[in-house]
């Protein structure tokens, strides 16, 4: 059986070799090369060449490389009566959520502390604070800022959010622009990056801003390196004004050996997994679906042509 | 300014000892021992004899020790007219949450592995798993349970209940009585305790249930240390059959320097801060309500006796 990759847009090399992981019982073939055409059960396709999709007898799922279908309803007739999967990046909004949520939750709950103490055998109360008297702050107000605020508010935090330009969430005390910085920052007692790295965010994450915190506040690391200007971060730390910091993206990575990062024993390095990224994180959910067809299950954001989505 | 603890049913002393921790200016007295009536601004009242709410002039606010206020409601006529609170165990709820979402994210996300990589400098990505492929399994599906289970119905995992007799959860497939508890066990891979103490459960965490999860899976206690016996739970650690145990609750607690637990490399001990328990819990709580009164913010839980809660 073979998976036939029909995506003129982007590079079907790592596609290959991830699928090669995942099922390396499934022959990977890369349109126009079509081999024998009654062997392809799976395509991969986005916006495909007119005439790509003609021509698979035995083709049973669709995966559609997009969390739109919008092309596939504007070119119907073109469109193979097969079942039909869109790729919906839930799965890396999910995965970063888990992420903001496991280190809110760690410093919330003084994780790294209690850590120190088991390692000195010793049981001690540390102070708890309840939720709604905790405010977490949040850099970016995209889609990723939107499920992290969703899912910190049923756990009864106070939120604060800031982003380029405004924005409004339910529950979330909304700040925007330079001016909005400072004061949400002034409340914000665990900081979290989301934001896109442009060239206005770039070094965000520095002496002014790190400063405009309460002292012994958290910062939590999930957009890009470049948002962080290392050394102000370090010497934050050091003084104290912030307590611990929660890294998953540096500049360079691999963050190098030696870094001062790896070894202080206020930050935490994850390997930029905070959220699976294409085509790992895509093929993880097609397998997971092809998996599912061949055991018969419903497969996860099958689409509904009838209902258009 | 003082309190007045008006509660028969209860030692004062624990209470007396928190307040004084919490808020050193507020003098903690004890009915019938009132003092001057008219410094008395507080009153924390559980079901209080007949005439000791009356001759409180300047009372502002009575803190109910309950969340059920039926009794307030039965006797109207003798209830001052102040502001009540009343006292909704939403914190202990809260904090039982989030210790059971903290530690079932730190073995999704596998982030003991991370902090040993981070010890290494080692910059490795692990296989990371969907939340809806990952069934977490809930022992115990009181107040606790499914709150805990909301939340991580939120965060998407696949979910398993279980308990003493039947219950329906939505979105939670549910099992119950010792047939139950196997086939519970068989798809759980990270097991959370969260039920009470009784004959039929101590030592429910043994060789027998320990064998019956998946190889592999994680345990989380935040029940109470009788639910577990330790040399089983010691031998499915080391035999790789329990990947990874986190344990709130001991028998005895503290827990014995030198005991197994306190260095074992795949143990997280935490000194029964899951959640917080009465009174402290409780005032921390009231404290927090009387901080607001006094910057004159909204209180949380205040009773509107009118809408009867």
């Amino acid at each position: 059986m073979a998976a036939l990759f029909i995506n003129p847009h982007e590079d079907p090399a790592p596609w290959r070799a991830a699928l090669k992981r995942r099922i390396p019982d499934l022959e990977f073939r890369v349109w126009p090369d079509v081999g024998r055409a009654e062997e392809v059960e799976f395509a991969f396709c986005w916006k495909p060449a007119a005439d790509s999709l003609e021509g698979l007898p035995n083709l049973k799922v669709l995966f559609w490389l997009g969390a739109g279908i919008d092309w596939l309803l504007e070119h119907r007739a073109r469109v193979p009566d097969v079942r039909i999967v869109r790729l919906v990046d839930d799965a890396l909004t999910a995965c970063m959520t888990e992420y903001v949520v496991l280190h809110v939750l760690r410093y919330h709950r003084s994780q790294p502390q209690l850590d120190l103490q088991q390692s000195q055998q010793l049981w001690a109360d540390l102070p708890q604070r309840l939720p709604w008297n905790r405010t977490v702050g949040l850099m970016g107000l995209g889609v990723l800022g939107t499920d992290a605020a969703d899912k910190l508010k049923a756990l009864r935090f106070k939120l604060a959010g800031w982003s380029r330009s405004a924005k409004t969430l339910p529950g979330v005390e909304c700040f925007h622009g330079d001016d909005g910085l400072v004061p949400f920052l002034n409340k914000t007692e665990i900081l979290v990056c989301l934001l896109p790295l442009t060239a206005q965010t770039r070094g965000i994450i520095n002496a002014r801003t790190l400063g405009a915190l309460p002292r012994g506040a958290f910062l939590i690391n999930a957009a890009r390196g470049g948002h962080v200007v290392v050394e102000d971060l370090l010497a934050a730390l050091d003084s104290g004004q912030v307590a611990h910091a929660t890294m998953d993206v540096f500049e360079p990575e691999p963050l190098p050996v030696g870094h001062a990062f790896w070894r202080h024993p206020r930050v935490t390095v994850t390997p930029h997994n905070a959220s699976l990224t294409d085509p790992e994180f895509s093929l993880a959910v097609v397998a997971d679906n092809i998996a599912r067809y061949r055991r018969g299950e419903p497969m996860v954001n099958e689409v509904d042509m009838a209902r258009e989505y």
